[in-house]
Protein backbone atom coordinates (compact mmCIF):
# COMPACT_ATOMS: atom_id res chain seq x y z
CA UNK A 1 0.00 0.00 0.00
CA UNK A 2 1.16 3.14 -1.06
CA UNK A 3 1.51 6.43 1.04
CA UNK A 4 -0.99 8.19 -1.19
CA UNK A 5 -3.82 4.77 -0.33
CA UNK A 6 -3.29 5.07 2.69
CA UNK A 7 -4.09 9.33 2.93
CA UNK A 8 -6.89 8.90 0.88
CA UNK A 9 -8.90 6.66 3.81
CA UNK A 10 -8.24 9.12 6.62
CA UNK A 11 -8.77 12.95 7.28
CA UNK A 12 -6.15 15.18 5.77
CA UNK A 13 -5.32 18.90 6.59
CA UNK A 14 -2.56 20.75 4.85
CA UNK A 15 -0.04 22.66 6.66
CA UNK A 16 2.80 25.42 5.64
CA UNK A 17 6.02 25.59 6.99
CA UNK A 18 6.20 29.40 8.32
CA UNK A 19 9.56 30.89 10.04
CA UNK A 20 7.95 30.47 13.20
CA UNK A 21 8.14 26.69 12.75
CA UNK A 22 11.89 26.03 11.98
CA UNK A 23 14.58 25.91 14.27
CA UNK A 24 18.63 27.09 13.84
CA UNK A 25 19.24 23.55 12.36
CA UNK A 26 17.55 24.94 9.28
CA UNK A 27 14.61 22.77 9.87
CA UNK A 28 10.98 22.33 11.33
CA UNK A 29 11.68 22.19 15.10
CA UNK A 30 10.45 18.49 16.52
CA UNK A 31 8.12 19.70 19.14
CA UNK A 32 6.23 21.45 16.17
CA UNK A 33 4.77 18.29 14.95
CA UNK A 34 2.70 18.00 17.99
CA UNK A 35 1.37 21.45 17.19
CA UNK A 36 0.45 20.39 13.20
CA UNK A 37 -0.90 17.08 14.53
CA UNK A 38 -3.20 19.16 16.62
CA UNK A 39 -4.70 21.40 13.94
CA UNK A 40 -5.23 18.35 11.97
CA UNK A 41 -7.05 16.67 14.67
CA UNK A 42 -9.30 19.78 15.36
CA UNK A 43 -10.46 20.06 12.11
CA UNK A 44 -10.88 16.79 12.20
CA UNK A 45 -13.40 17.18 15.07
CA UNK A 46 -14.75 20.53 13.79
CA UNK A 47 -15.47 18.23 10.31
CA UNK A 48 -17.35 15.60 12.80
CA UNK A 49 -19.14 18.40 13.76
CA UNK A 50 -17.84 19.22 16.89
CA UNK A 51 -15.46 22.83 17.78
CA UNK A 52 -14.12 22.56 20.82
CA UNK A 53 -14.64 25.88 22.35
CA UNK A 54 -18.29 24.93 21.79
CA UNK A 55 -18.23 21.33 23.37
CA UNK A 56 -16.72 22.95 26.15
CA UNK A 57 -19.62 25.31 26.67
CA UNK A 58 -21.81 22.95 26.35
CA UNK A 59 -20.66 20.00 27.86
CA UNK A 60 -17.87 21.22 30.44
CA UNK A 61 -15.23 19.32 29.64
CA UNK A 62 -12.52 18.96 27.38
CA UNK A 63 -9.92 16.93 25.84
CA UNK A 64 -6.53 16.50 27.79
CA UNK A 65 -3.33 14.64 25.93
CA UNK A 66 -2.12 12.26 28.18
CA UNK A 67 0.29 10.12 25.97
CA UNK A 68 2.09 11.19 23.05
CA UNK A 69 4.46 8.89 20.55
CA UNK A 70 6.43 10.65 17.61
CA UNK A 71 8.65 8.92 14.94
CA UNK A 72 10.88 12.09 12.66
CA UNK A 73 11.30 10.06 9.57
CA UNK A 74 12.53 13.27 7.32
CA UNK A 75 13.10 16.90 8.16
CA UNK A 76 10.47 19.63 6.58
CA UNK A 77 11.62 23.06 5.79
CA UNK A 78 10.76 26.67 5.31
CA UNK A 79 7.71 27.26 2.30
CA UNK A 80 7.27 23.20 2.67
CA UNK A 81 3.64 22.03 2.48
CA UNK A 82 2.75 19.14 4.52
CA UNK A 83 -0.89 17.21 4.73
CA UNK A 84 -1.50 15.88 7.86
CA UNK A 85 -3.74 13.27 8.47
CA UNK A 86 -5.78 12.09 11.66
CA UNK A 87 -7.62 8.83 12.16
CA UNK A 88 -8.85 6.51 15.13
CA UNK A 89 -6.75 3.94 16.52
CA UNK A 90 -8.26 2.63 18.94
CA UNK A 91 -11.20 4.54 21.54
CA UNK A 92 -12.81 3.60 24.99
CA UNK A 93 -15.60 5.81 27.12
CA UNK A 94 -12.44 7.31 28.98
CA UNK A 95 -9.69 7.41 25.98
CA UNK A 96 -9.05 7.57 22.39
CA UNK A 97 -6.05 6.91 20.83
CA UNK A 98 -5.36 8.73 17.22
CA UNK A 99 -3.17 7.72 14.94
CA UNK A 100 -1.71 10.71 12.96
CA UNK A 101 1.36 11.40 9.74
CA UNK A 102 2.88 14.30 8.12
CA UNK A 103 3.77 13.66 4.60
CA UNK A 104 5.71 16.26 2.48
CA UNK A 105 3.33 17.30 -0.52
CA UNK A 106 5.53 17.99 -3.54
CA UNK A 107 4.09 20.26 -5.88
CA UNK A 108 3.25 19.38 -9.31
CA UNK A 109 3.91 15.47 -8.71
CA UNK A 110 1.29 13.26 -8.03
CA UNK A 111 0.45 12.45 -4.80
CA UNK A 112 2.40 9.05 -4.92
CA UNK A 113 5.11 10.58 -4.16
CA UNK A 114 4.65 12.29 -1.13
CA UNK A 115 6.99 11.33 1.28
CA UNK A 116 6.47 10.38 5.27
CA UNK A 117 8.44 13.03 7.14
CA UNK A 118 6.64 11.96 10.82
CA UNK A 119 4.33 9.55 11.99
CA UNK A 120 2.88 9.40 15.82
CA UNK A 121 0.01 8.64 17.84
CA UNK A 122 -1.65 10.82 20.30
CA UNK A 123 -4.03 9.14 23.22
CA UNK A 124 -6.71 11.72 24.27
CA UNK A 125 -8.63 11.83 27.97
CA UNK A 126 -11.90 13.83 28.60
CA UNK A 127 -11.92 15.70 31.79
CA UNK A 128 -14.24 18.57 33.61
CA UNK A 129 -12.94 21.68 32.28
CA UNK A 130 -12.62 23.45 35.65
CA UNK A 131 -11.71 20.79 38.14
CA UNK A 132 -9.55 18.58 35.45
CA UNK A 133 -11.07 15.39 36.56
CA UNK A 134 -11.46 12.46 34.38
CA UNK A 135 -14.92 12.17 32.88
CA UNK A 136 -16.07 10.22 29.82
CA UNK A 137 -15.98 11.49 26.49
CA UNK A 138 -19.45 12.61 25.22
CA UNK A 139 -21.70 9.89 23.27
CA UNK A 140 -22.24 12.02 20.46
CA UNK A 141 -18.40 12.68 19.91
CA UNK A 142 -17.26 8.95 20.68
CA UNK A 143 -20.17 8.08 17.92
CA UNK A 144 -18.77 10.26 15.63
CA UNK A 145 -15.37 9.43 15.99
CA UNK A 146 -16.05 5.38 15.09
CA UNK B 1 -14.80 53.70 4.91
CA UNK B 2 -16.17 50.22 6.63
CA UNK B 3 -13.33 47.52 7.57
CA UNK B 4 -14.91 45.42 4.70
CA UNK B 5 -13.91 47.81 2.14
CA UNK B 6 -10.66 48.64 3.30
CA UNK B 7 -9.73 44.56 3.61
CA UNK B 8 -10.93 44.11 0.30
CA UNK B 9 -8.46 46.64 -1.31
CA UNK B 10 -5.52 44.59 0.32
CA UNK B 11 -4.31 41.43 0.08
CA UNK B 12 -6.00 38.86 2.78
CA UNK B 13 -5.19 35.50 4.43
CA UNK B 14 -7.55 33.59 7.29
CA UNK B 15 -5.91 32.28 10.15
CA UNK B 16 -7.51 29.59 12.32
CA UNK B 17 -6.67 29.76 16.44
CA UNK B 18 -5.97 26.63 17.50
CA UNK B 19 -4.86 25.74 21.49
CA UNK B 20 -1.75 26.18 20.73
CA UNK B 21 -2.29 30.41 20.30
CA UNK B 22 -4.47 30.68 23.44
CA UNK B 23 -3.19 31.18 27.19
CA UNK B 24 -4.29 30.60 30.05
CA UNK B 25 -6.21 33.87 30.35
CA UNK B 26 -8.57 31.93 27.69
CA UNK B 27 -7.64 34.45 24.75
CA UNK B 28 -4.86 34.31 22.12
CA UNK B 29 -1.36 35.31 23.59
CA UNK B 30 -0.51 38.55 22.43
CA UNK B 31 3.32 37.37 20.89
CA UNK B 32 1.27 35.20 18.44
CA UNK B 33 -0.55 38.23 16.28
CA UNK B 34 3.35 38.54 15.45
CA UNK B 35 3.03 35.00 14.04
CA UNK B 36 -0.28 35.86 11.88
CA UNK B 37 1.16 38.69 10.21
CA UNK B 38 4.13 37.14 9.35
CA UNK B 39 1.79 34.20 7.69
CA UNK B 40 -0.17 36.55 5.94
CA UNK B 41 3.29 38.61 4.70
CA UNK B 42 4.66 35.22 3.54
CA UNK B 43 1.83 34.45 1.76
CA UNK B 44 1.63 38.20 0.23
CA UNK B 45 4.87 37.45 -1.02
CA UNK B 46 4.69 34.03 -2.23
CA UNK B 47 1.25 35.97 -3.91
CA UNK B 48 4.00 37.81 -5.51
CA UNK B 49 5.86 35.22 -6.88
CA UNK B 50 8.37 35.04 -4.09
CA UNK B 51 8.81 31.74 -1.90
CA UNK B 52 11.52 32.71 0.52
CA UNK B 53 13.39 29.75 0.37
CA UNK B 54 13.64 29.99 -3.08
CA UNK B 55 14.89 33.74 -2.66
CA UNK B 56 17.32 33.24 -0.38
CA UNK B 57 18.87 30.32 -2.37
CA UNK B 58 18.76 32.21 -5.60
CA UNK B 59 19.86 35.58 -3.88
CA UNK B 60 21.60 34.85 -0.53
CA UNK B 61 19.39 36.83 1.05
CA UNK B 62 16.75 36.94 3.26
CA UNK B 63 14.20 39.69 5.33
CA UNK B 64 15.01 40.50 8.72
CA UNK B 65 12.25 42.39 11.36
CA UNK B 66 13.93 45.64 12.17
CA UNK B 67 10.75 46.88 14.44
CA UNK B 68 7.49 46.05 15.11
CA UNK B 69 4.29 47.97 16.38
CA UNK B 70 0.84 46.50 17.51
CA UNK B 71 -2.06 47.65 18.98
CA UNK B 72 -4.54 45.13 20.41
CA UNK B 73 -8.36 46.31 20.28
CA UNK B 74 -10.16 43.31 21.18
CA UNK B 75 -9.25 39.68 21.89
CA UNK B 76 -9.31 36.47 19.96
CA UNK B 77 -10.84 33.11 21.35
CA UNK B 78 -10.24 29.09 20.42
CA UNK B 79 -11.77 28.23 16.75
CA UNK B 80 -12.10 31.56 15.67
CA UNK B 81 -11.18 32.71 12.72
CA UNK B 82 -8.98 35.62 11.43
CA UNK B 83 -8.28 37.56 8.07
CA UNK B 84 -5.11 39.25 8.40
CA UNK B 85 -4.29 41.86 6.05
CA UNK B 86 -0.92 43.15 4.73
CA UNK B 87 -0.30 46.30 2.67
CA UNK B 88 2.76 48.36 1.95
CA UNK B 89 3.13 51.44 3.92
CA UNK B 90 6.39 52.91 2.72
CA UNK B 91 9.22 51.00 0.84
CA UNK B 92 12.54 52.17 0.14
CA UNK B 93 15.92 49.91 -1.13
CA UNK B 94 16.63 49.31 2.15
CA UNK B 95 13.80 48.84 3.78
CA UNK B 96 9.94 48.22 4.17
CA UNK B 97 6.93 49.02 6.10
CA UNK B 98 4.44 46.79 5.93
CA UNK B 99 0.50 47.56 7.54
CA UNK B 100 -1.18 44.85 9.07
CA UNK B 101 -4.41 44.42 10.77
CA UNK B 102 -6.29 40.97 12.06
CA UNK B 103 -10.42 40.83 11.89
CA UNK B 104 -12.64 38.81 13.70
CA UNK B 105 -14.55 36.56 10.55
CA UNK B 106 -18.01 35.97 12.24
CA UNK B 107 -19.80 33.29 10.62
CA UNK B 108 -22.74 33.67 8.54
CA UNK B 109 -22.80 37.12 8.78
CA UNK B 110 -21.87 39.87 6.31
CA UNK B 111 -18.10 40.85 6.08
CA UNK B 112 -19.29 44.30 7.29
CA UNK B 113 -19.80 42.59 10.42
CA UNK B 114 -15.53 41.99 10.87
CA UNK B 115 -14.17 43.18 13.98
CA UNK B 116 -10.49 44.48 14.08
CA UNK B 117 -8.47 42.48 16.57
CA UNK B 118 -5.48 44.05 16.35
CA UNK B 119 -2.93 46.08 13.87
CA UNK B 120 0.61 46.85 13.39
CA UNK B 121 3.36 48.12 11.46
CA UNK B 122 6.22 45.67 10.73
CA UNK B 123 9.30 47.14 9.43
CA UNK B 124 11.84 44.91 7.14
CA UNK B 125 15.49 45.10 6.73
CA UNK B 126 17.17 42.83 3.80
CA UNK B 127 20.74 41.18 5.40
CA UNK B 128 22.79 38.43 3.60
CA UNK B 129 22.13 35.24 5.19
CA UNK B 130 25.26 34.59 6.07
CA UNK B 131 26.96 37.51 7.59
CA UNK B 132 23.93 39.03 8.11
CA UNK B 133 25.43 42.47 7.05
CA UNK B 134 22.50 44.62 5.54
CA UNK B 135 22.28 45.31 2.00
CA UNK B 136 19.53 46.23 -0.81
CA UNK B 137 16.19 44.20 -0.86
CA UNK B 138 16.54 42.76 -4.53
CA UNK B 139 15.04 44.97 -7.21
CA UNK B 140 12.33 42.48 -8.44
CA UNK B 141 10.85 42.30 -4.91
CA UNK B 142 10.66 45.89 -4.28
CA UNK B 143 8.81 46.25 -7.67
CA UNK B 144 6.24 43.31 -6.77
CA UNK B 145 5.32 45.40 -3.77
CA UNK B 146 4.32 48.57 -5.23
CA UNK C 1 25.84 56.88 30.42
CA UNK C 2 26.73 53.45 29.40
CA UNK C 3 24.33 50.22 28.97
CA UNK C 4 25.75 48.92 32.38
CA UNK C 5 25.10 51.31 34.57
CA UNK C 6 21.44 51.70 32.48
CA UNK C 7 20.96 48.00 33.27
CA UNK C 8 22.05 48.43 37.25
CA UNK C 9 19.57 50.85 38.05
CA UNK C 10 16.43 47.98 36.69
CA UNK C 11 15.11 45.27 37.28
CA UNK C 12 17.52 42.37 35.07
CA UNK C 13 16.47 38.45 34.46
CA UNK C 14 18.53 36.80 32.59
CA UNK C 15 17.31 34.44 29.65
CA UNK C 16 19.23 31.82 28.16
CA UNK C 17 18.48 30.64 24.01
CA UNK C 18 17.57 27.66 22.92
CA UNK C 19 16.42 25.90 19.75
CA UNK C 20 13.24 26.43 20.37
CA UNK C 21 13.78 30.48 20.34
CA UNK C 22 16.00 30.60 16.69
CA UNK C 23 14.38 30.23 13.58
CA UNK C 24 16.45 29.11 10.17
CA UNK C 25 17.94 32.44 9.54
CA UNK C 26 19.78 30.81 12.25
CA UNK C 27 18.97 33.83 14.75
CA UNK C 28 15.95 33.85 17.52
CA UNK C 29 12.93 34.80 16.14
CA UNK C 30 11.74 38.30 16.51
CA UNK C 31 8.60 37.44 18.22
CA UNK C 32 10.34 35.87 20.71
CA UNK C 33 11.84 39.16 22.43
CA UNK C 34 7.98 39.66 23.29
CA UNK C 35 7.95 36.85 25.42
CA UNK C 36 11.43 37.06 26.81
CA UNK C 37 10.18 40.81 27.78
CA UNK C 38 7.41 38.62 29.64
CA UNK C 39 9.30 36.58 31.50
CA UNK C 40 11.50 39.65 32.57
CA UNK C 41 8.04 41.32 33.61
CA UNK C 42 6.80 38.44 35.45
CA UNK C 43 9.76 37.81 37.50
CA UNK C 44 10.04 41.72 38.45
CA UNK C 45 6.11 41.43 39.35
CA UNK C 46 7.25 38.71 41.49
CA UNK C 47 9.83 40.31 43.37
CA UNK C 48 7.62 43.34 43.84
CA UNK C 49 5.48 40.48 45.71
CA UNK C 50 2.66 39.50 43.13
CA UNK C 51 2.30 35.90 41.59
CA UNK C 52 0.18 36.77 38.88
CA UNK C 53 -1.87 33.32 39.73
CA UNK C 54 -2.46 34.98 43.54
CA UNK C 55 -3.35 38.01 42.07
CA UNK C 56 -6.03 36.72 39.63
CA UNK C 57 -7.69 34.33 42.34
CA UNK C 58 -7.21 37.29 44.60
CA UNK C 59 -8.62 40.03 42.61
CA UNK C 60 -10.42 38.35 40.23
CA UNK C 61 -8.21 39.90 37.20
CA UNK C 62 -5.37 40.39 35.23
CA UNK C 63 -3.17 42.75 32.98
CA UNK C 64 -3.46 41.83 29.51
CA UNK C 65 -1.10 43.82 26.99
CA UNK C 66 -2.74 46.44 25.08
CA UNK C 67 -0.19 47.79 22.61
CA UNK C 68 4.24 46.50 21.92
CA UNK C 69 6.37 48.13 20.20
CA UNK C 70 9.85 46.67 19.72
CA UNK C 71 13.58 48.12 17.58
CA UNK C 72 15.59 45.02 17.11
CA UNK C 73 19.21 46.28 16.62
CA UNK C 74 21.18 42.94 16.56
CA UNK C 75 20.68 39.54 16.39
CA UNK C 76 20.47 36.77 19.51
CA UNK C 77 21.68 33.15 18.53
CA UNK C 78 21.60 29.46 19.95
CA UNK C 79 23.54 28.95 23.58
CA UNK C 80 23.55 33.09 24.00
CA UNK C 81 22.57 34.25 27.44
CA UNK C 82 20.55 37.50 27.22
CA UNK C 83 19.84 40.38 30.45
CA UNK C 84 16.52 41.72 30.03
CA UNK C 85 15.56 44.98 32.05
CA UNK C 86 12.16 46.13 32.96
CA UNK C 87 10.99 49.66 34.42
CA UNK C 88 8.14 51.80 34.70
CA UNK C 89 8.16 54.31 31.82
CA UNK C 90 4.73 55.81 32.68
CA UNK C 91 1.94 54.42 35.06
CA UNK C 92 -1.75 55.27 35.62
CA UNK C 93 -4.93 53.17 37.64
CA UNK C 94 -5.86 51.96 34.17
CA UNK C 95 -2.95 51.38 32.25
CA UNK C 96 0.71 51.01 32.98
CA UNK C 97 3.85 51.24 30.14
CA UNK C 98 6.94 49.18 30.91
CA UNK C 99 9.99 49.99 29.26
CA UNK C 100 12.02 47.02 28.38
CA UNK C 101 15.71 46.16 27.17
CA UNK C 102 17.36 43.08 25.97
CA UNK C 103 21.22 42.88 26.41
CA UNK C 104 24.04 40.26 24.87
CA UNK C 105 25.61 38.58 28.14
CA UNK C 106 29.59 38.25 26.84
CA UNK C 107 30.85 35.39 28.93
CA UNK C 108 34.67 36.73 30.88
CA UNK C 109 34.03 39.97 30.17
CA UNK C 110 33.03 42.83 32.05
CA UNK C 111 29.44 44.01 32.15
CA UNK C 112 30.48 47.33 30.47
CA UNK C 113 30.43 45.08 27.25
CA UNK C 114 26.45 44.26 27.11
CA UNK C 115 25.43 45.02 23.77
CA UNK C 116 21.85 46.38 23.02
CA UNK C 117 19.94 43.55 21.33
CA UNK C 118 16.39 44.63 21.06
CA UNK C 119 14.54 47.45 23.04
CA UNK C 120 10.81 48.05 23.35
CA UNK C 121 7.39 49.27 25.36
CA UNK C 122 4.76 47.25 26.45
CA UNK C 123 1.64 48.86 27.67
CA UNK C 124 -0.68 46.55 30.27
CA UNK C 125 -4.25 47.49 31.03
CA UNK C 126 -6.63 45.24 33.34
CA UNK C 127 -9.56 43.26 32.92
CA UNK C 128 -11.87 41.28 34.90
CA UNK C 129 -10.40 38.05 34.27
CA UNK C 130 -13.86 36.21 33.55
CA UNK C 131 -15.88 39.10 31.65
CA UNK C 132 -12.64 40.53 30.23
CA UNK C 133 -13.97 44.33 31.01
CA UNK C 134 -11.11 46.65 31.69
CA UNK C 135 -11.03 47.85 35.55
CA UNK C 136 -8.49 49.83 37.73
CA UNK C 137 -5.05 48.31 38.88
CA UNK C 138 -5.19 46.70 42.34
CA UNK C 139 -3.79 49.73 43.98
CA UNK C 140 -0.76 47.53 45.88
CA UNK C 141 0.49 46.64 42.90
CA UNK C 142 0.44 50.23 41.39
CA UNK C 143 2.17 51.38 44.62
CA UNK C 144 4.86 48.53 44.04
CA UNK C 145 5.37 49.75 40.49
CA UNK C 146 6.19 53.66 41.32
CA UNK D 1 12.76 4.79 45.81
CA UNK D 2 10.79 7.95 46.10
CA UNK D 3 10.71 10.78 43.76
CA UNK D 4 13.48 12.73 45.44
CA UNK D 5 16.31 10.12 45.49
CA UNK D 6 15.45 9.29 41.38
CA UNK D 7 16.08 13.14 41.34
CA UNK D 8 19.05 13.43 43.34
CA UNK D 9 20.88 11.21 41.44
CA UNK D 10 20.35 12.99 37.64
CA UNK D 11 20.90 15.92 36.34
CA UNK D 12 18.17 18.79 37.13
CA UNK D 13 16.98 21.84 35.84
CA UNK D 14 14.51 24.26 37.10
CA UNK D 15 12.06 26.26 35.19
CA UNK D 16 9.73 28.31 35.52
CA UNK D 17 5.77 28.57 33.68
CA UNK D 18 4.70 31.89 32.31
CA UNK D 19 1.88 33.05 30.07
CA UNK D 20 3.73 31.50 26.91
CA UNK D 21 3.89 27.94 28.26
CA UNK D 22 -0.10 27.73 28.96
CA UNK D 23 -3.26 27.75 26.92
CA UNK D 24 -6.69 28.33 27.43
CA UNK D 25 -7.04 25.00 29.60
CA UNK D 26 -5.70 26.99 31.99
CA UNK D 27 -2.96 24.57 32.29
CA UNK D 28 0.76 24.46 30.54
CA UNK D 29 0.13 22.90 26.60
CA UNK D 30 1.50 19.55 26.66
CA UNK D 31 3.76 20.24 23.33
CA UNK D 32 5.64 22.22 25.62
CA UNK D 33 7.41 19.43 27.71
CA UNK D 34 9.04 18.66 24.66
CA UNK D 35 10.52 22.26 25.20
CA UNK D 36 11.72 21.90 28.85
CA UNK D 37 12.95 18.63 28.38
CA UNK D 38 15.05 20.15 25.46
CA UNK D 39 16.53 22.99 27.54
CA UNK D 40 17.47 20.00 30.36
CA UNK D 41 19.19 18.36 28.04
CA UNK D 42 20.90 21.33 26.78
CA UNK D 43 22.33 22.29 30.07
CA UNK D 44 23.40 18.94 31.03
CA UNK D 45 25.27 18.91 27.66
CA UNK D 46 26.51 22.10 28.48
CA UNK D 47 27.46 21.19 32.04
CA UNK D 48 28.71 18.42 30.27
CA UNK D 49 31.22 20.82 28.81
CA UNK D 50 29.50 20.91 25.16
CA UNK D 51 27.42 23.95 24.15
CA UNK D 52 25.98 23.00 20.91
CA UNK D 53 26.85 25.64 18.96
CA UNK D 54 30.56 25.58 19.86
CA UNK D 55 30.01 21.59 18.90
CA UNK D 56 28.74 22.49 15.82
CA UNK D 57 31.50 25.09 14.74
CA UNK D 58 34.25 22.44 15.51
CA UNK D 59 32.26 19.34 14.72
CA UNK D 60 30.53 20.62 11.58
CA UNK D 61 27.46 18.33 13.05
CA UNK D 62 24.41 18.58 15.28
CA UNK D 63 21.79 16.11 17.37
CA UNK D 64 18.30 15.61 15.90
CA UNK D 65 15.35 14.21 17.62
CA UNK D 66 14.14 11.39 16.08
CA UNK D 67 12.11 9.65 18.37
CA UNK D 68 9.68 11.06 21.80
CA UNK D 69 7.47 9.75 24.08
CA UNK D 70 6.03 11.31 26.68
CA UNK D 71 3.67 10.31 29.38
CA UNK D 72 1.13 13.43 30.68
CA UNK D 73 0.08 12.59 34.30
CA UNK D 74 -1.16 15.84 36.50
CA UNK D 75 -1.21 19.42 35.02
CA UNK D 76 1.06 22.31 35.49
CA UNK D 77 0.08 26.04 35.86
CA UNK D 78 0.72 29.64 35.57
CA UNK D 79 3.60 30.44 37.81
CA UNK D 80 4.81 27.02 38.74
CA UNK D 81 8.03 25.60 39.13
CA UNK D 82 8.87 22.36 37.87
CA UNK D 83 12.35 20.47 37.96
CA UNK D 84 13.62 18.53 34.81
CA UNK D 85 15.40 16.19 34.50
CA UNK D 86 17.83 14.31 32.23
CA UNK D 87 19.74 10.91 32.14
CA UNK D 88 20.91 8.75 29.79
CA UNK D 89 19.11 5.50 29.21
CA UNK D 90 20.86 3.65 26.42
CA UNK D 91 23.67 4.75 24.04
CA UNK D 92 25.36 3.86 21.11
CA UNK D 93 28.04 5.69 18.24
CA UNK D 94 24.61 6.96 15.99
CA UNK D 95 22.32 7.56 18.84
CA UNK D 96 21.17 8.06 22.18
CA UNK D 97 18.26 8.06 24.36
CA UNK D 98 17.41 10.23 26.96
CA UNK D 99 15.12 9.58 29.86
CA UNK D 100 13.65 13.00 31.40
CA UNK D 101 11.23 13.43 33.80
CA UNK D 102 8.86 16.87 35.17
CA UNK D 103 8.13 17.43 38.77
CA UNK D 104 6.29 19.87 40.26
CA UNK D 105 8.06 22.09 43.22
CA UNK D 106 6.24 22.95 45.73
CA UNK D 107 7.41 26.19 47.54
CA UNK D 108 8.29 25.69 51.24
CA UNK D 109 8.27 21.32 51.54
CA UNK D 110 10.57 19.04 51.28
CA UNK D 111 11.86 17.88 48.21
CA UNK D 112 10.14 14.21 48.89
CA UNK D 113 6.60 15.59 48.20
CA UNK D 114 7.56 16.41 44.55
CA UNK D 115 5.68 15.60 41.94
CA UNK D 116 5.42 13.62 38.63
CA UNK D 117 3.86 16.10 35.95
CA UNK D 118 5.29 14.19 33.11
CA UNK D 119 7.93 11.78 31.74
CA UNK D 120 9.43 10.81 28.84
CA UNK D 121 12.22 9.67 26.43
CA UNK D 122 14.01 11.25 23.34
CA UNK D 123 16.07 9.77 20.94
CA UNK D 124 18.83 11.74 19.20
CA UNK D 125 20.79 10.91 16.25
CA UNK D 126 23.76 12.97 14.80
CA UNK D 127 23.47 14.31 11.69
CA UNK D 128 25.93 16.61 9.75
CA UNK D 129 24.49 20.17 9.86
CA UNK D 130 24.45 21.13 6.21
CA UNK D 131 24.19 17.82 4.41
CA UNK D 132 21.79 16.26 7.50
CA UNK D 133 23.09 12.99 6.65
CA UNK D 134 23.70 10.58 9.59
CA UNK D 135 27.07 10.15 11.09
CA UNK D 136 28.48 9.61 14.41
CA UNK D 137 28.57 11.34 17.58
CA UNK D 138 31.76 13.18 18.12
CA UNK D 139 33.32 10.50 20.78
CA UNK D 140 34.02 12.90 23.59
CA UNK D 141 30.33 14.16 23.53
CA UNK D 142 29.62 10.28 23.93
CA UNK D 143 31.84 9.34 26.47
CA UNK D 144 30.98 12.35 28.66
CA UNK D 145 27.75 11.27 28.98
CA UNK D 146 28.19 7.65 29.72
Amino acid sequence: MTASSEISAVFQHPIRIYWEDTDAGGIVFYANYLKFFERARTEWLRALGFGQQVLRDESGGMFVVSETTVKYHSPARLDDTLLVTAELQTGGKASLTIAQRAYLCTPGQTTSSERLLAEGTIRLGWVDATTLKPGRIPAPVLKAFK
